[in-house]
């Protein structure tokens, strides 16, 4: 009956509400990989790379969790398992990146710099999906102050580095 | 493929993580009640109040949330399927409540008390099952300026309630 | 040059934006009080008993702060010096409370009772100036689990109170 | 005896805790200047940049406003006039940010990171000190999105761009 949770790696993708094609396709790719290790997907909620990523991983049977920055379920894209408003805005995005134990960037702009930024900050794993261009190919392979932050070049690779880092963090911890 | 999460119905109890055995009792069979109906069940994720409703969900086969206040999910209990740390300490009191259509009061003290007048601030539906005792007894019946706490006497008359009234609100938002 | 603000008591005013003449004019009354008494008054920022609130602390040349629910500065009532959007909507409540020393209660409704909640939380004490209605009457001398709501039935005694129990709880700490 | 908070511009520092000595002298200048030109200054409060910042604006005879992570006003900085715990962790960054009219980046590392984002998501001025090295080197003049980093050369600079741009959006809004 137990649900031991915490054996579960959580990962969350990070990147725009508004995505190129390529980056699209690969947050699906990055989507449906989580779901196939039997990873739980987190990310914003909403459009763009975070309904890819959850299409994705709706396609190989996943769990996903949508943490939203508005008040309403509503926004929530329609691959969302569960959906959670915080009334937060922008200070969501903490809790975006707190909720994984790891954290794969594809794309992204100003939202999700503050999320590599807020990932680094809490100690996660980030690797960031560099041809997917925007904030993860800015910040791929660079390191900001005692952490890096890790590039890939597919979506294989960044799912494959993500399950890999946040094994050895828990393994760190216990 | 699509998860249509915003046709689930989610239902928050709150109450507290110290909890006399009537309380705990009393949140395991409202924890059971909601998954029985098909609800995703959240709660503050720790001990106490939280872990009885969750526990009940689990037994009937339901999908509970746990939103924590540390920063780490080691500290949900061992009946929560999907576990968010946040980080923000008692001010994710607010985020508990905002991620239910309706609220149901078991017993409860200082935070309890802080997550009705949340409740109630978002317009939420709040039903307080009177004979758990502490902040659901006190509030019970009681008009909050605009707002009313409904007072419930079983699990049965709180879950049934509670459902209810998540229904009606989510009929007048649409 | 240093400004030693660890040595100054804060004062939270809680109570709702919509009030009537008589809470009104107590909140005035408490804000005056707190300034006299060299206090930084901290509330939630808006109109009613914070707008009466901060008035009050102006007209006796107090420093005044307003944590804001929203994402502008626009919202504060005049009398704020120092006005913090934090964009967190009803969340913020759990900032106002944690800002003070000492929380006094005015009225209120839905918000009001989350931030007595939230300040028992905390740890905080908590003084209910029970003749101006709302929740402040409702929770004035109410035990909360290990906490209690103090009483006051005047103005003056509502603000002696509450540096009282600030100074008292700053000592126990130190 | 209004106070009219919202004729003041808000200038915030965002940088490092630990930070070498010439991005502290420089943080330092930049606080004096915004204390000359009347400007509120706002940091996370702690130490290093923030703490030379904060230093710099109350030799000049300025406000300081610092918001803190954690829930104690202990660990603000001796030279935070109005210190704010909010008890959020990180995720006080987004309240960092959105308290300023313009943000003036120095040096840096995560945190930092986090504060760009959530001021460019804000949609707030950013100015990036570059010599002071880090975070600020790293994105002085680089576009995210559909925003710009700003970059100066000198404290004044940092300064004297900050207040134009604060004064420009103010405009932009009435």
């Amino acid at each position: 009956m137990k649900s031991r949770s915490s054996s579960k790696i959580y990962v969350t993708v990070v990147g725009g509400s508004r995505a190129d094609e390529r980056a699209l396709r690969m947050a699906e790719e990055v989507g449906r990989l989580v779901a196939q290790r039997g990873g739980i997907l987190v990310t914003g909620g909403r459009g763009g790379v975070m309904e890819a990523a959850c299409r994705g991983a709706k396609e190989a049977g996943g769990l996903t969790v949508g943490i939203l920055p508005g008040e309403s379920r509503e926004e929530a894209n329609p691959y969302v398992d569960v959906a959670l408003p915080t009334g937060l805005g922008n200070a969501r995005n903490a809790l975006t990146v707190l909720a994984g134990d790891a954290v794969i960037v594809v794309g992204g702009e100003a939202g999700t710099l503050s999320e590599v930024g807020l990932a680094l900050a809490y100690g996660k794993p980030v690797v960031a999906l560099r041809p997917s261009g925007g904030v993860a190919e800015l910040l791929a392979g660079k390191r900001i102050g005692a952490y890096a932050v890790e590039a890939a070049d597919t979506p294989e690779e960044a799912v494959s580095k993500a399950f890999e880092l946040a094994l050895r963090a828990r393994k760190a911890l216990s």
